[in-house]
């Protein structure tokens, strides 16, 4: 199949049938050429501070993606045969990305294989597909560009018109990337987002060094209740005055908690001293989130919910492999009872904005969409992760629309890592937002001039006013 | 925007592939113009009782809509400020419509933007769409309108072409409103339905007075078990006289319970004084659904059963503005083990009805479409409430057909208590029903002259016959 | 409607849109005519091993089909009137015909429609609808036809072309049907599958005697859990040497458990005195599976996982009339933290096929996709029982391929004990994939000679290669 074109057909993902078509092609004209907007990701800001050169093909595009090399994984490829992992090292990346391209048939049909496509065509001009018979064709092309300077993270930036680009860190994080790049004068703007997961989960890797660390970083005495939430204001005001408007909260359920003081305090002595079971390191998590609530209202941060993962399932791989190997995989997510109490406090400010996800698709019409319908407070994020792709994105839309509008959710955001693919995912969301509508015009629910205004905040206005961008 | 139409197509919400729209144009032809049966619903029987004008277009459309209001207070404009609750009273009702008018973009997407418009065109003739600039227009076009006779609720009534309408009432109601319509000499039919959650759920409002008022209206002493049952099959009796055909029972979960007769009795004993705790509250209510269906076997009432809602989840705002405010939330219901005690004793009874709904979709295919494909006495009521809507009423086709057939559902009902709609909705669940068949008929699944028949018996046959109208 | 015309159209359940219709006639010209792979089911093997004449049209096609039945009951038709069960002997097969004739409406829009409809038009020649009208000239045509050479068991199998059709047996059966038919000199290729839930749940019907005779027929102490272990290693040989290359575990939870060895010791002399509680009764289940993962990496046989159905739902159906009458209802089945025991001992290794179905279709794209897009042990079997029809084929793809893709799936199995209509469900199952492969095509997202490569792995390579046939 060497000489097969690769092909990035102007009208993929659009509707088929002619009129719908012809409705979602004149949306997405609206939409196309709208800078982006990323307000939630997990790009590493060291990028934007160096600009050094990536690496090669593979260490850039197979290696740290756990979306392209769990798909290998799966169908028996080691992951040492990919490059990762100790023995990993010896790998030669060009065998590596041999293995991706003789395999790369098992990606027919995710969305791993249009953002990859994509940036083969649009950002490294390949025009034939990868096979095995092109892997070299392309570890070379990829990686010979790379080392040119239009290759280099913040060319990149510029030519992808991003707006504004939110990075991920712990409160413990000094930041210091990003205030290389805010000090180096380039004009890109990249902001971090506050992610305390390791200093309010007691079952976090290392939970109880890091609340040492965040006295030592606060001056706060952080093993006291007082002086813990003090460290937490103290880091949030510090992460805000380096550009951060949101904070990001990934846990294992939705629960959350409204506990009276004297509660709180005597279960964080229990977390402080190591002694949490897992019903209080829950509580206590649930808890946590009321209390980040609370402290939003005080300094308008912006506050993200994730639930819902059971990380690190496959045991013996975490072992030798460590965190985000691809073995994150999704569970039944309540949020009803599970808010109640953080809603019942804070669900009626209208000065609060919380953005809730979900990896547990069922919850998009029975609970989430009757919740965002209802409180001020309450926003919805797109459908992530496993979600984010073309059939995930089209239920999103059937399933939450018609009981939370369009304007209880927040647009895209792309959640990743892999910088290169970022235009590819907002434009998948655009052209299936674009579809979406276009079906609520063809089957006269919605005027068309309606509809491009939808497609514009979809696209642009909504993430940028939901996260005070 | 002031000058743009208001358009109602008449090809709205059918598919829009050209094979399949000129097959659904076909089948919708054949039903557009049957009767209403509308056998569960929420409208006021006062209102057809005293034929009494209806008021200003904020009163009859805005402030008794939750549907509505839910949506605006979801985007933090004040339930006060729409003249709804206390501080509610001095709001000018023509400054609440300006609120709805203004902020009418957040419906984009959503079914009450479709009744609602259908209820300005078609209703009161308007023709341009609802915007901050038309809102006084629209204000003053509704409200003189429903000064006039023919905006009455009986000319209402018969302008809708309704064959017949179901109300909802306590087992306390006196039914004196029926009674004064039956004694008008008008023809139209308006009939109540028996329910009786106040007086079977131990945690509603009031329980421990209205046993007594219970007592009272039946001379029966419903403090005890034996008393209590027979105050029920009095009341029942009544309502039945009164040309009720069917009960009504929304629990928080479908659960049921088959006790011996000693076993109820003690459990009504603790019920009775007060003292049931959350568990046995819920006992209390599985049992009596089983009880109900026992005397519905004996009285032949239809019984409805709608479980699944988490009512009032906003405490601050139920508090301050009571029920219906927007706050129930669905919550995942099971049905299975639920339901087994009541099945096991009742469910292959040939004379008996149960119709079954649920707020949680994931239960369609799973759950619900097995249990009404195998049981005589279950049929499968249409999809409801949030999912009351075009994208719902697809997934409730798609998800149930397969396995229960069309012939275990019961049509289509409304569920509402916006009289001005219920054409509206009943339209556009018939428009779905023959898109949905339409693509049967287009996939040759099925011959177009059977879903002509079809789409008649969903209409209007089934609900007559699943409801005994 | 008697002169109506019964008619199978060649472009039946391909999508309607005529762009994406062309393409899907493509892909399907190159699949329609592959030999049959069917490696689940539960057809009789004495059929093949006599080739004795089928009986009647009921006795063929109504009696023992419980997903025709199970539509008639649920709309109030007796099952002795239909042949079934005490009091059904004395039923005229004539009679029950007339039945299913006369209610054949109910089955519009289910796949029993389209099954039985393909097996009177394609098998038995008949040209007409199945009406009250027509009942008696379908019983004669079907009847006749019985008696004659060209439709008895094994002239069926050849014609339909089937390569392979496995059915299923106990341990305890000594597949003297499946020896018959390798003795016979016929090619038909008729194997077995290892089915133990009668000597693995504690709580099947005569567990206790079944250990007894697999202890017989062992010569192993099957009282002792080295013993029993031993005996399911015999017995798996000797199926394994009588051709079945595949396990099948019907669970009722996909619970699973890595005991010690002398924890199961222990659990297995309490489950042997049966005394097991249902907890135990469980527990015994999900250790089971790993030890039969345990084993399978040893002989390599294939292990599927069917858990999630609440058997005999309708007590007092079953004390009447016994199994599988059409009251097997399915539940909410929850597989991540269920498998992980398995999955983290076993799971990794790419020389183990475990194939895992659910009937609870809310799993597919939170639970299973994400699982078999990750371990390399793991595959998905195809929509399974009452998602064996054409909605829940699309709505599979839709939900597994964006996360797992079409390779950690394993293309069609039919489950059937309905021999006649074995064809019409593969294809089915062809279409339909068919179909949303022209629809990826159609929408730019895999080339069209990618989708009739994926077409033909589906429909005949991934069943051969993940059953290793």
């Amino acid at each position: 199949m060497t000489n097969k074109a690769l092909s990035l057909d102007p009208d993929r993902l659009l509707p088929v049938e002619s009129r719908t078509r012809a409705i979602a092609r004149a949306l997405y004209k609206e939409v196309r050429d709208l800078p982006i907007i990323s307000p939630h990701g997990h790009t590493d800001p060291a990028w934007f501070a160096t600009d050094a050169p990536f690496g090669n093909a593979s260490e850039l595009l197979l290696q740290p993606d756990h979306y392209v090399f769990r798909m290998l994984y799966s169908q028996g490829i080691a992951l040492e045969a990919l490059g990762i992992g100790s023995g990993g090292e010896s790998v030669d990346p060009r065998e590596a990305w041999g293995l991706l391209a003789a395999n790369y048939y098992l990606f027919r049909g995710t969305p791993s294989r249009m953002w990859l496509d994509w940036v083969f065509a649009e950002v490294f001009g390949l025009d034939v597909r990868l096979t095995a018979e092109t892997a070299d064709l392309y570890y070379d092309t990829i990686t010979e560009a790379l080392a040119r300077p239009e290759f280099r993270p913040r060319a990149l930036f510029e030519r992808y018109r991003i707006e504004v680009l939110t990075t991920t860190e712990s409160p413990l994080d000094t930041l210091e990337h990003h205030q290389t790049i805010r000090d180096s004068g380039w004009r890109g703007r990249v902001l971090t987002a506050y992610r305390p997961d390791p200093v309010i989960d007691p079952e976090f890797e290392g939970f109880q060094a890091n609340l040492d660390r965040l006295s030592e970083l606060t001056g706060e005495d952080c093993r006291t209740w007082q002086g813990y939430l003090a460290g937490h204001r103290q880091r949030r005001a510090f992460f805000a005055r380096m550009g951060a408007t949101s904070t990001d909260h990934g846990h294992p359920s939705a629960a959350t908690a409204d506990l009276s003081p004297p509660e709180a305090e005597a279960l964080f002595a229990v977390v402080s001293a190591g002694r949490a079971t897992p019903a209080q390191a829950e509580l206590f998590r649930a808890q946590m989130l009321t209390e980040m609530a609370g402290m939003s209202l005080d300094d308008g941060l912006v506050m993200q919910i994730h639930p819902g993962s059971f990380r690190n399932h496959n045991t013996s791989l975490f072992e030798r492999f460590g965190r985000d190997k691809g073995a994150d995989i999704p569970v039944a997510t309540e949020y009803v009872r599970a808010l109640q109490p953080l809603l019942s406090r804070y669900g009626n400010e209208r000065e609060l904005t919380i953005i809730l996800f979900t990896l547990d698709e069922t919850a998009y019409s029975r609970e989430l969409a009757p919740l965002a319908g209802h409180y001020p407070a309450l926003r919805l994020g797109p459908s992530w992760w496993f979600h984010d792709s073309p059939e995930g994105m089209r239920r999103f839309r059937e399933q939450v629309t018609e009981t939370a509008g369009f304007y209880n959710t927040v647009g895209f955001n792309d959640d990743t890592r892999a910088f290169l693919s970022i235009p590819a995912r907002h434009d998948v969301a655009r052209r299936i937002d674009c579809g979406f509508l276009a079906r609520l015009v063809a089957e006269h629910r919605m005027e068309e001039e309606e509809a491009a205004e939808v497609a514009v905040d979809l696209a642009y206005n909504l993430p940028k006013q939901a996260y005070k961008l």
